[in-house]
């Protein structure tokens, strides 16, 4: 019996906006120097200047398809895994698509996937889903993130962590081929739920009766009772996800997880220390990207080679919510 | 050989909150008495007062989960249909799911499904794709919308048209049953994008540097392009959706179309004249309830008896982006 679904990712694409080395923000905060670093674990991040997010998201996109050697009229679907948006109507993905070169002129649809910092692994998760090699054969699943808006300046937590950013990824059923799509989970702990929050801009704190107010509208993480969760919960959950999974802990060639923080990536490494190595990082260079870190950082290790077709690669990581999911597939 | 999914609804469950009949409006707004019915086709809507979109979608829910006889562990996943939010972050489903009375004691995941006012539909087709029986058995859809707090004074078309209000869903797959899932479909027009838009609040007019303002944090529609649109697509979308479906037109007991507007619905009895009988509405009652408007019209449906197992039901709108969409099921 074949485990597994045949799913390819048949390329990549990335873009990132304009860096900012550290010493930009330290100066501009009044940091001392190297405290981002130190504190956040980021060396630079890129920020926007004009682009939106449909704009990067769109090349990323344009970018992916080049590797795939496909065009748009060729995508069945395109989804949107990102938390953050351009307009809070239309659904990010519709927005995207608009901002392709052949956007106007061909009627692909779109669909926008959501699990705020997890939205990538959703979006791939359904996507896999969705494919079948009839109705649906190739989808492309783009995560943009400007995160550098939302930034608080009297939240220390935030003030170096963030970057903006997009990665984009197309995925075929392709039924003769070895790659796989092995199993994604996700359990949402509700208890965490007000841990990592944008407060207003919604239904809750709509714009009429909260004017803007940094407090309010940017974001806000509770770093200790995040960990403190993950802590409690990422065993437990590296325990079942892997159990009864024909692919065990040892076999797994590359994990990439969510660059939440710092210590979040270091207590990942203390869970699984025999696996340490395999864990993969993009944050000192790129900082927390929201839902775009993992499909970037997945971008660069297969441009870089460090990811090879037939690697195990496991995808791991928190979001707000709170949610802890993982994937597995084979590339 | 079977055709289609053996999905089955085990349940539904709704909830709206205080009613507001259009004569308030019309007062509040200057507007001639029956002004209301006869541009907006409604005379009735219903409007929150303190209730948060999560609360209205954990009520709905639970009536749902009631109906099918389930409890919170029993399902394996919330999907979250809707166009409007409660925060920008974390993403709504983890809200609902925290606003329901088991929230805190059980960690089922959570995912948001969007694609605007046709999100109920992706969230449908994204959950009966998901279901197989093992990983996924129940899979629980909520839509849950406040419109209110998005009207432009200024805007006569949408003044009198949007309702607010919250309905549920659960799926089960059930191999022995008569339920089906047939199919779905989206096309999105990009050139329709600027024509049904919120434009404020996100990254490309976000709230720091664009203080409130109607005109840009309110719905914005321009109907006459909206519906342009609809009558250049929505045949050849009809026609090509029944190609090579074993169900016929004729065969279709049931039409549930988005409540986009009365000019939108008459559209649609005007393109298929033969089941103009067949189509159902609740604009007159409920208003324009964004993705909330077509499970609320389902559960209404099931509960008046109108419809039946082993009913065609076939699902079809519009929605921001610009998309156009389609699913059959029998019930």
């Amino acid at each position: 019996m074949m485990y597994g679904k045949p799913i390819r990712i048949l390329g990549t694409g990335k873009y990132v906006p304009q860096i900012v080395p550290s010493e930009v923000l330290e100066s501009k905060y009044g940091l001392p120097e190297g405290w981002s670093e130190t504190h956040s674990g980021v060396r630079s991040r890129y920020h926007v200047g004009k682009e939106s997010s449909a704009e990067m998201g769109a090349k990323a996109l344009e970018m992916a398809m080049e590797m795939a050697g496909v065009s748009l009229p060729d995508l069945d679907l395109i989804i949107s895994g990102s938390a953050s948006f351009d307009y809070p109507l239309p659904h990010q993905s519709s927005a995207i698509k608009r901002e392709m070169k052949d956007g106007l002129n061909c009627q692909v649809p779109t669909m926008d996937v959501g699990s705020s910092c997890l939205s990538f692994l959703s979006a791939f998760e359904v996507a896999a889903s969705l494919l079948n090699g009839q109705s649906y054969r190739k989808i492309a699943i783009v995560s943009s993130e400007i995160a550098s808006k939302g930034i608080n300046p009297d939240n220390w937590e935030t003030l170096t962590l963030f970057g903006d950013g997009a990665a984009a990824c197309i995925l075929g059923f392709e039924a003769e081929g070895d790659s796989r799509f092995y199993m994604a989970v996700q359990r949402t702990y509700s208890e965490g739920f007000f841990d990592s929050i944008i407060k207003g801009g919604g239904n809750k704190h709509f714009f009429k009766d909260y004017p803007y107010d940094p407090a309010l509208h940017s974001f806000g993480m509770h770093g200790k009772n995040l960990l403190r969760l993950a802590l409690k919960t990422l065993p437990e959950f590296l325990q079942d996800f892997f159990a009864g999974m024909p692919i065990s802990v040892a076999q797994i060639d590359c994990i990439i997880p969510h660059q939440a923080s710092k210590s979040g990536i270091g207590l990942l490494q203390q869970i699984v220390p025999e696996l340490s190595d395999k864990v993969k990082q993009n944050l000192l260079t790129h900082g927390n990207c929201i839902a775009a870190s993992i499909p970037i950082l997945l971008h660069d290790l297969i441009h870089s080679g460090e990811i090879k077709r037939g690697y195990h690669c496991f995808f791991i990581g928190t979001a707000a919510g709170v949610s802890v999911g993982g994937m597995l597939i084979k590339y």
